[in-house]
């Protein structure tokens, strides 16, 4: 097995025998180096957003002091859900090495196909106010693009 | 202006003075109480998963200790990017207000479609042993659901 992904999943093993949450676990590493290792801890953090991969990379970008990843690489014992696809690419992170697919995620209880197969009701208001935001931005002189 | 996208929109500011991230806000409403107010902070603590609503997620469940947001409404400055619809998913928000959309906030230089245009390398690896998690997690008898 790949030392990193056996890594992984021995935090996915950690956390689901803790009661943290489901059995995910990821790893990211830089330059061979593990800078930070995770487990989903939904349950444990009543945080919806714990997902392993999350957790690594807010653990890799306070470890690195920055917020781009992008000369890191995410292993992850179960193919990354939307939500973590986001946040993989906000990181910038270029490489991801995932163990299960989604289909063996929904197998196991957690399909996220049908869990956003029933999306919220999205609606606009107040746009012309809100889209001012960022003319207020674009005056900034000191800004930081990201 | 909506109340509660009025105080989305003072939180944006806030942020956006403060140099913590750019000009975005989230405020999470339960039955027309405020239950969060957040801004988005990837400058300030960089941490690249800090957009507004996700910190609003998190604020909210932190508040009311439970991951299940089904009874409360988010209203977001800008229109969810991803990473963030997949959060408001996983934290079962059934209604979304959004101020600007999407393509205003390419204009002002958050262009999260060119972002995702450049994925990340997606490599399946030790698959067969990841998806052994799945068989654990369903022998597991106190197991939830979530």
């Amino acid at each position: 097995m790949n030392r990193f992904m056996q890594l992984a999943y021995e935090e996915a093993m950690r956390g689901m025998n803790a009661g943290a949450g489901g059995p995910f676990g990821a790893v990211i590493v830089r330059e061979g180096e593990v800078i930070a290792t995770a487990h989903n801890s939904v349950l444990r953090t009543n945080d919806p957003t714990m997902h392993a991969e999350i957790a690594a990379i807010r653990a890799a970008s306070a470890k690195l002091g920055r917020f781009d990843l992008s000369d890191c690489e995410l292993y992850a014992t179960c193919q990354p859900c939307p939500m973590c696809q986001g946040a993989i690419q906000w990181a910038r992170l270029k490489k991801v090495y995932y163990g299960a697919s989604a289909e063996d995620a929904a197998q196991g209880g957690f399909d996220d196909a049908a869990f956003h197969a029933n999306p919220p009701t999205m609606e606009a208001v107040d746009s012309d106010e809100m889209r001012g935001l960022f003319s207020l931005w674009l005056q900034k002189p000191d800004r930081q693009g990201y």
